[in-house]
């Protein structure tokens, strides 16, 4: 699949080790699953428990449907080999890396996926790459990271928390600290075809917060955000899907510009205004993703 | 000419296909004419007649004494060829080239401009460009594009329209999410003795809020704006001229200068302060501004 | 040293050819001294005095334990090779260097550093860089700048007077002519294990309108920032210190995670949360600055 047929509004990290959080997961919406193996799974003997329990869920058919992307542990967690290698396997759409810092940090992880495609006989290219934005060097390279390995990095999401360690910052409440940081991996994703997500809401219980992040993650272009709580997913999904006023006016831009090529016009009219290439390209966009959210299961 | 020889507070659209908006542009004293081949004129049979009108208006010398970009359409759009190789003739300062994506397409028309001028005998680097900065991608390689063809670009031009819809942002009432681009635009030109110029104001009627965007445009390092109607002209003449008081403050900058390099002082004070040399530069930049003003037909 | 073993809130800038200054700077408690052989020393013949006189201070061992920075005269200034071929000396712990755009200048300035330690006979990389960060250029480019010299590059600082005569634009009330480059700055500079510093405070005497700059400042990440006169120094360390709150979290964690390991547990954990390596690695890195003040003279 390409990144234009992934729908991505609502990313939900899931502590794999834990059965009660895994089940409950199931039982939501979220658009795409991110099944941990990283953070959240503490101390180190629970990673392959969680690992177990990601082929557990796959075997019994329980991830069917759902789109899944493990998070692994970084490179140099001494846990990212077993991670990959048990996990690429039917049923697992492909991986978010964490903690990059340069194109180079993806490369090497698109080459070590395609090593164990070729062992395993997936064909090339079958598990694609979720990039975690979370330190300043990746905000800074971020164009590097979305270019160096194009038939897998579909997504890169921004990761604020650890961003704003790394940074040696601080979180305000009106996000000024974090607004450069956003406004450059929207631009630098959507420049390269690849989607942007928008970071974690860090308030995870003030919903009125959240919606306001939600606005200004989509005037500056995410597609999606990543999820921490399950409540937060209605609110996620409102604001990440077309409102009816925007198909209802993609579909007529549709239409007047089928009409115009028709009737051999060229470029169609409305309200005395052409419609031009860019204004056909967001109503086919519009109605792609309503067709995408049409077609999922919840 | 080099960009500082350039007035460019503001560069107004006109569609080339159009007479009656063509005639009411002559009598507008906006520093540069973009007469436009690409968007606003459709449907592709006004392509000619537009390219056609231009050359008439130039052979009746109509546009004798003003500064005349064409804007072309882009590469792909299957106009491109015919509209600079018609239109590359005396009279025409250069070209607006759209929807570049990195500096390769700068360097790109660059060269094309070159086999024409071989082909028609002009000296090279006689037609200049006008970057618009319109996608995700042309932000974020300003520099690339600012550096790609110097002897021939002399602008870039933030297009905010085209670029929302290839970022699939939304526009907010603050202009929260083009700030970071207008930001690394203005710097990113200025880095490279480029002359960046804000985009068009997209609320035409509200002439309030064009003052803000003038405000922020002029903090923000931008030395003129993209118009899309006449009766924007006085307000951004306005920001974008240096004021009496800047002038008189200029004036005595470099007279007090002056007077320290006579007297083998070497430097100049002011209210006990030494004028350094930025402020000199300052100061020079700003009578250079008044006098382009000044001899301006206008 | 490398960078973390600086104590970098406050460097201040002392004109090195007044004395009255000089010695007025020597009672003050800055972490770092700027002495300055550039803007604030003019005319030209008090370019000598300044060296002179730095020279003089060492000598009478009045900066024992300070850490000493001149700024010394630009690559076009006519001055620079006296500067630091002057003051190359043992009690300078590096230069700063003013006006780089572009990573090869401070290449440049690294090379003439090597070629002067090899003449006098110092070992490679004694003296260190701090660059000032005062043109567009710079801010676009300060990967590059902070990756040119890695052995000897251990701060940037911003300049926001020069920077924005360069950019062309106008300060505001809002500081948001300078927020894009202030955060590109913090971002590039972390990116990179350099020590992003904030710049001078332009209304001097408005301690108010300092203290929501602190704030800002360290938001975006900045570890310091530039003083022009003491009475701001009180501030910039209380803002840019660790606050006893942050202190004891930190040894807190430190501790947890101590313990953590002796018992072979792997990984702390805190109010039912896994104390994961972003958090120890921001507790040591409040500690060492602790540890730093304390051992600092003032």
């Amino acid at each position: 699949m390409k990144p234009i047929d992934y729908l991505m509004r609502s990313l939900m990290f899931v502590p794999a080790h834990n059965e009660k959080l895994m089940e409950s997961a199931l039982s939501r919406n979220a658009d795409v699953l991110l099944l941990d193996l990283e953070d959240s799974v503490q101390p180190a003997e629970n990673k392959q428990i969680a690992r177990d329990n990601i082929k557990k869920y796959i075997a019994e058919g329980k991830l069917k449907n759902r789109i899944v992307f493990p998070r692994v542990n970084d490179r140099e967690s001494g846990h990212l080999l077993q991670d990959v290698y048990q996990l690429a396997i039917d049923g697992i759409e492909g991986f978010m890396y964490p903690k990059s810092k340069k194109g180079e940090d993806i490369y090497f992880f698109g080459k070590l996926l395609e090593t164990i495609e070729y062992e395993k006989g997936f064909p090339r290219h079958t598990f694609k790459i979720i990039a975690l934005i979370e330190t300043p060097g990746a905000v800074m390279n971020i164009q590097e990271i979305c270019t160096a390995c194009p038939e897998r990095l579909i997504a890169v999401a921004f990761g604020c928390e650890d961003f704003m360690t790394e940074l040696g910052g601080q979180h305000d409440s009106e996000y000024n600290s974090i607004f450069t940081a956003r406004a450059m991996i929207a631009m630098g994703a959507k420049a390269n075809g690849v989607i942007p997500i928008d970071t974690v809401h860090i308030k995870v219980h003030d919903l009125e917060d959240l919606e306001k992040n939600l606005i200004l993650g989509r005037q500056l272009g995410f597609e999606g955000m990543l999820v921490l709580n399950p409540k937060e997913i209605p609110l996620v999904h409102q604001y990440y899907s077309p409102s009816d006023e925007e198909i209802a006016w993609a579909e007529e831009m549709l239409q007047l510009s089928e009409e115009a090529i028709e009737q051999g016009r060229g470029v169609a009219v409305k309200d005395n205004k052409f419609i031009g290439p860019p204004m056909v390209k967001m109503a086919k966009s519009i109605l792609r993703k309503k067709n995408l959210i049409d077609n999922y299961l919840c």
